[in-house]
């Protein structure tokens, strides 16, 4: 394309052109380039996990159900699917039964929003909790950290704090620090975004201490916690911690979850649990209500047709996220000893100088250390002559602190896929990862 | 709800508590305590549309039409309903190939991008258009205003120009002036909302000369212009006029359209047609390239499953927009003649001193002026003493110059319910309704 331009990219918004898109540009530009290399970079589900749904069934599930337990008719529940729907969502019923049975979150209907994601679920929360863009208060987040909420942030105009991450998660002692500093510039972190369970891409997780830890120093900044739950279902099954939600006896936690990984991706259904309680004038709502309101203004309310199928999962899974993702978890846990097990027989015994394979319990997830940059560079070479590829952990860092550092997701890939790519990645890293 | 709040309304973005929304919660709650009142407040579309819509035979088509015409493999096609996809959409090709056939609006797929609801295409080009959020530049709107826009402006703090509305639309000389005025400030009018169809609430039609004129103010002011094409499809089919996209000969003009009245609004499929070039260092995109990148960070993307609804929709009306809208804008037209007639019917005559009634060709709304102010007192008068409810304007409108005017909505009455509802409206018009 070329001609006179009608707009110059400096007078949009900038979220459009952060560094970290042009990254991920160019590593789907490689990844198209070279089609035969393995790519341990897309943290992409399974495919396994894409065939095979029925959705006229599971519509057919959640109509039965607006009909048996909540009072439509069959003919307002047939159109509940057409129709504009409630703006904080059609299932919220059956999500705060799913999450006090598996996940010992006691959530009211009124308490959670559905959302298009939990991408929407973070937008709307941080566009709450930070009613002034460009305003005083400070966001903290782990670094490296999810792009979607960096990207909300950006969206919005909020200024972030990176934090360490540790593999037992986020530091806290810096958290404290950042707080401190905060304060003494007459500024104050009003919120905090962690991923306790398998972040992506760090891969750490938070022992049940830090949790407590961290709900404590919460409460005596006075700051939110946005908790991301995606990866907690891949959780060993006899080695599960409770969410901070679930720990969560002050509302310091506000918890968003996603149906992409334990459902489907292309459902884009996600959830809010925000029980806190908004005074406003003589009335209290809750936050999600607030948010409720919020979403009318981006989204208007979640496709019914994707809540219902979603609805009809649930039903289908005895009201559990826990039985709906187990089989995906045992998959991606599959897949992760695969990993391991294959780091271990490739590179194991002799891992050269300077490099450190990180050992998470779960998730997609797996960091390596390098003695050099991982930069696309390093990344070009790594296809062109190895055939494998992988993310630079720096795509997801707003420091240098993770120049060095590649992350593996091993969630969309086959055992004998993962062994192949592997080696490739032995030779990649023995030949061309020295200092 | 009460006890300790966790946080104040105060403290938390100002969106959320829009007077305007007060009085939307007003009106539910008094629709919720006369259930027996016939309501024109809601523009929702008919029931008769909500039902029979065969989601899975509609999918399939689509599926097929991924394979048949775009190059999927068949099991391609079917992940393509269930994982993630791509920001900028699904069906591009098959919106773009309709708005060509029905009208001439020339676009390539690359040029629009698919979004859920217009909702997020309005914040999307908002969030673009004005990179710095409560900045200097304005955004002009008629008034009164379809309260999507407004709560998405508020949402992201972008301060709005109230314009006058008449019959033929957006006022342009008041346009002209306020561009002046803003620009003697050191400021200026980014861009334009505009409706020149039937407008939501005004019910305002441009004629062509108004909208060659708006396209030229535009030129000469360097304004863009989101044109918002909802209720295009209600023209009489030997009455229609091009949108302001198909005369926009220098791409001026975002085009912003939604399937959930020629289809149904459960879906939550809108789009943007954004063709204007954007120079970005040495590259260019066009505008719709660069929402889909700020799609990754409200949404990532449109549900697959709802677009391969709405796709199959098209696929089955010859991909054509105007015979999917066929049936509902034939229904919608003789409602709103029901209306017009009932009105004359029963008004006609003696109508009472200072009311005036307009008379739209189309859309879902006609407009009444009163004597006395159009309030929610009045309205609970209507709503207790003669059993019908309509929509106080001053709920769409950001000045007092709508205080005396009523907004009836005939969308989703049959046409006993609207000759019954006129009947008491006449009553309560004349008994209630003097100056």
């Amino acid at each position: 394309m070329t001609g006179t331009p009608d707009l110059l990219a400096e007078d949009l918004h900038g979220a459009a052109r952060d560094p970290a898109l042009g990254a991920i540009g160019f590593l789907n530009e490689v990844m198209s380039r070279y089609p035969e290399a393995i790519s341990f970079a897309p943290g992409a589900p399974h495919p396994e996990f894409m065939r095979d749904i029925d959705t006229r069934a599971l519509t057919d599930r959640f109509v039965d159900h607006l009909v048996a337990e909540r009072g439509f008719t069959p003919d307002a529940a047939q159109r509940a699917l057409y129709e504009y729907g409630p703006a904080q969502g059609l299932i919220n019923d059956l999500v705060a039964e799913a999450l006090g049975t598996d996940q010992g979150i006691r959530a009211d209907p009124r308490e959670i929003v559905i959302t298009v994601g939990a991408q929407e679920a973070l937008l709307l929360a941080l566009r709450s909790l930070y009613p002034r863009s460009g305003g005083d208060d400070l966001f903290a987040i782990a670094d490296p950290c999810y792009a979607g909420i960096t990207g909300a942030a950006r969206l919005l105009d909020i200024p972030v704090v990176p934090l360490r991450e540790g593999e037992s998660g986020l530091d806290l002692d810096h958290l404290a620090a950042r707080c401190r500093e905060a304060r003494e510039q007459g500024r104050r972190i009003r919120a905090c975004y962690v991923a306790p369970d398998f972040s992506n891409p760090g891969g750490a997780r938070m022992p049940l201490a830090a949790r407590h830890a961290l709900l404590d120093l919460a409460e005596r900044e006075d700051l939110l916690l946005v908790e991301d739950n995606a990866y907690g279902f891949t959780a060993p099954e006899d080695d599960g911690l409770p969410c901070l939600k679930a720990l969560d006896r002050h509302r310091r936690v506000v918890h968003v979850g996603t149906f992409a990984k334990v459902g489907f991706p292309g459902a884009r259904v996600g959830y809010a649990v925000a029980d806190q309680r908004v005074q406003n004038g003589a009335e209290q709502r809750t936050l999600a209500e607030e948010l409720a309101v919020l979403k009318t203004m981006t989204t208007v309310n979640t496709p019914p047709l994707a809540q219902a199928v979603i609805g009809g999962l649930l039903l289908e899974h005895g009201r559990s996220l826990t039985a709906l993702g187990r089989p995906k978890a045992q998959r991606y846990r599959r897949n992760l000893d695969h990993l391991l097990e294959a780091l271990d027989k490739h590179l194991g015994d002799d891992l050269p100088p300077g490099i450190t394979v990180q050992r998470p319990a779960g998730g997609f997830f797996v960091r390596i250390d390098l003695p050099v940059p991982a930069d696309l560079a390093l990344l070009e070479v790594s296809a062109a002559e190895h055939g494998v590829l992988w993310t630079p952990m720096s795509q997801f860092s707003l420091t240098d602190r993770c120049d060095r550092q590649l992350r593996l997701s091993c969630s969309y890939l086959d055992p004998d896929q993962i062994e192949q790519g592997v080696k490739r990645l032995a030779a990649f890293l023995r030949e061309e990862a020295v200092a």
